[in-house]
């Protein structure tokens, strides 16, 4: 049994890995941290647990997690980067659900995320998460960067015309809609359900942290600058992601889009090409690790539009982190991950 | 591998059943009709389906039911009384979803259910599938009447106080809140989200069919007439239940009554009482099979409040009837039944 | 025109304030005091007023309220109270619509709001603003106190009965819900929409403040002790209150529970009694003065349903509050309330 | 008085009409139509107008509509058409909120709506009722096409743009998303609240009807070929409609991007710019006839961002419908609409 640990267990991140690995048959939770609550039965906060997690949370110490061989960071971002040398150094690996170790640029880190980066030389070393580009890089990775929500489903989403350069690099749109647990789980006004209930809003429209993190993947995709427009919204409702994708088609006539979406995808054991025509439906994906993609280009214009769902918390955060450690630890990718969406 | 069939199954306890019967080690889904639909694919219907169902929904008939060792009704009321006979007779068992089984009086039948009941002779041998009261019959049934949503979140919640008459009997009030999910998936102008979103409502104040299945049970619980009044309330969510249930105690003071429901549900694997204080919230028991419950007397007055939240179409359907066909099918209870709620 | 000043504006029963007064023929909205957000623009914050708004929010200060003719305190429990003295010995007319003087027993405040009264002697002069109770006596009062929201359904769903003792009067039921704006505009983690959206729940079931001033009004109606059941629940809708009221009937069967209810209420501007058998829907209240109230009883049997609902922050807070200013300046009772429910 | 006429009273348009008109000092409501419902009261099914609207649904018929001297068309697309001519010979002004006179071209019309136009001679009378671009023409319609929701909310937040030609006018992308209530009030499967809700999903990729209509509108305001992709989607929400627009500038460096919009709108009543850097929220604008625009220039880049919001059933419907109403009978064009948007 692979030994987990959890460092900040109660956020919406820490919360949805406990459920994912309590059901996960080669995975034993031996630690699960937090400051704010340590003392407290996990169950306590968190009534669904009950009867699957015994477990108590702890202040986090670097002697009981080094006895995990695996540790997973659902903290704020610039944690991660102040607790991962030493416990690579113990021979934990690591999987980083927070963004310390996305970019590959510390000048970038500091100028998105707005204070220098501590550790700059693992920067280098993690591996970026996302399985169907990095595969077997993972599979021998001691630190895994996991990717940020939207750009999992952006990237997935692009990829199959990055790659092979069927769409114009300089002008790509994102416009990207996100369930409100997006958001975390913190005492903020403007995430009370009055103010984002019925409602519906884009944000951060003078730039995102997704962004660099979507256009570094884009362009190590391709090799070439990638230029991008990310426009992120607020959808009344707890989870999924939505990313519609606006390009200009650069390939030829013969190119069918279809068929590159199925090839591309075709051994994917998360990624499901929609048949030609659909609409994915982020319910459809509710509690699964699944992306959904449907690919279209309308009245046969040169636009391209491609639709991408993910639940957020799954593909894109916790079940992405798991479908990582199943490579880490030479696992069956899908262990543990076989749920459904949950319809309606 | 339990050869399964499901009538009826493009509605919403079909495609949970669905959902679960997937996932479920000993269970093959053999048949799956529709009338509407058949010739379809049942994952063009329901993506979330995709990769895991490849069944095609077929018209019902007899002899490929006949193939199934147990088959669902996840039908309207008045379909499974018209089939469940020859089916029976061909050695299979029947897991009835709707209510043609679950009164055991065939003009109180007629009396809410508006036609005569075609089939008097197997209410009498059908077995009212609430394992918490009826597990020992249900190992031997032949033919099961899944119970109603809210019958099953009330009789839950009223059995420790009613099985020993530790409340007055005459005036029972259950109010209870459904998510919209329990209406069916019908086209209907009421339940289109415009006219559900954003509200809260009452109905069927009048009489709802219900009234007389929860009166069945309690009755049978405590072998004396019972007075309630149920006043069912539409919650604008999907999944859901929470029953509110008043009563004045009529108990000796010395009664707790904390243990006493902890003392009555210890043993049970679906049925968790939670811990003094607390209040249920139906998102802890989303997409389980869980029942969560919380007993209280206020100011320690004469009135006893009984919190009890399950999903409507888990506990309340389709994960009851996987419950009931394991313990026909001498399966561990909770085979198929361990995914844990989806918070948030 | 009457000069109005809005201590505490930020909150959400503050901008409903703001929303009704603007549009008031006779009001001009002289103050709006906000600590917290002292100098900014009120249109910064509540963009729906832009245009129709033009104040800045200021500290609050004696001297600039005084020249009001009228202050509305939309203020946390506790602030009213240390205000009130010196600005009604200026000539100031006061609405609370906070707590401080809806009990007119001392000690019960303390008990229910966990702090001394400081200022007692005006509880006994503070007029309840129920207008259709206190209508005459509210023509003169200096300081009102403003109901809350539950009390506002449940008072007048329960008046006609209680007035005539037409029930038993030792067990009445409120089970009430309420959107989530009831719980006001604070960063506090439970009223998230990841909590609270999708889900339902009961709270404070071992005692609510709204319970003390329920049973208070009630008792008042009838002059007899009166013995009550409060249980509150949180609606994932922003505004709405449904309260279903459950009592024993204690009258003749001559007495016909409809006409009683349209008797009471005939000259009733803002409460309307339903058609007898109908079921009262919250979204047709919303942004309305309004209180919609059907009686039940269900299979002519001895409880009595109520279904009454308004909008919380409208009949049950700000739009009460400006009832309660047109009776106090002798204005026409619905001026500047007119607006209807915004349905769907 | 004017006398008005309302042909289709029972959907989701009408009775916003009816909400508006009700209140609208210059107006009677003379007659409401519905086939489906004649006979019964308005406010049986509108509890919301109880007290407000006497009116009885009757059948339409050419001699009572004759008495209006305007008749509102809100009706399914194909209605209008049938009967203009003879209201218009009568000398009743029309006002159409279906589709029937938006587009000048039958050719076109017959592509996208399925049939023949019945009546091509006024589709060139008919004056698109967009007053920001029409102002001067509607003051003497007799016959007014009510633009679409998406096509209002589009071409506001184009329209600066356009007419000065400061965008790339070949490839502008109009990411719409509106609440479920833009699918009127029928009887289908996927717009169930159990369909619809904690969900999102575009829609009509291949192309929508209101995709002509907004690329009509924009070639009148500059007189060239536009191409426009446009990709509406579904909220979970009733009310509101949010376009994200994406544009490639065109201008020099010298125009300022925010006094372009300030200016261009300065006098509209009902559009309003927004500070720069804002993202305007649907809720704001909930139940008001206005539209929020923001525009932006992310990181200073070639891409043009603008964000309109406006609630489809006022400025998408009925309160656009009733200022046009208002400039055709040389109202103050405010007249009637000055409700603010309802937050929280």
């Amino acid at each position: 049994m692979i030994q987990a640990g959890i460092i900040g267990g109660t956020g919406y991140t820490g919360v949805e890995l406990l459920r994912i690995l309590t059901l996960h048959p080669e995975v034993q939770i031996h630690k699960v941290t937090s400051r704010a609550d340590a003392g407290k039965r996990v169950d306590s906060l968190y009534p669904n647990l009950r009867g699957y997690v015994d477990a108590v949370f702890t202040e986090p110490s670097m002697e009981s997690l080094a006895e995990c061989d695996v540790v997973f960071f659902a903290t704020p971002n610039g944690t991660a980067m102040r607790m991962a040398e030493p416990l690579l150094e113990r021979g934990v690996k690591i999987i980083d659900l927070a963004a310390d170790f996305r970019l590959t640029d510390p000048a970038a880190w500091e100028h998105w995320y707005g204070e220098p980066h501590t550790c700059p030389r693992l920067m280098q070393e993690a591996v970026y998460g996302l399985p169907e580009i990095n595969r077997e890089r993972l599979r021998n990775a001691r630190l895994v960067a996991n990717p940020g929500c939207y750009p999992t489903a952006v990237q997935l989403g692009l990829l199959p015309l990055v790659e092979q350069r069927l769409i114009r690099l300089d002008s790509i749109i994102a416009d990207a809609k996100s369930g409100v647990s997006g958001a975390g789980r913190k005492a903020e006004i403007p995430m009370l359900m009055s103010e984002t209930g019925e409602s519906f809003k884009a944000y951060g429209v003078k730039g995102h942290r997704h962004l660099p993190e979507i256009r570094q993947g884009l362009e190590q995709a391709c090799g070439e600058p990638v230029g991008l427009t990310f426009v992120p919204h607020l959808v009344p409702m707890i989870r999924g992601i939505h990313a519609t994708i606006y390009a200009q088609w650069a390939g030829s006539d013969a190119t069918d889009l279809q068929s590159l979406y199925e090839t591309r995808y075709r051994d994917e054991p998360f990624v499901d090409v929609l048949p030609e025509g659909s609409h994915p439906d982020t319910r459809n994906v509710r509690g699964s690790n699944r992306c959904q993609i449907a690919a279209h280009r309308p009245q046969g214009g040169n636009t391209v539009v491609i639709l991408s769902v993910i639940d957020n918390l799954v593909k894109g955060a916790a079940g992405q982190a798991v479908q990582n450690m199943n490579l880490m630890f030479g696992l069956e990718e899908m262990t543990g991950l076989r749920a459904i969406g949950i319809y309606p």
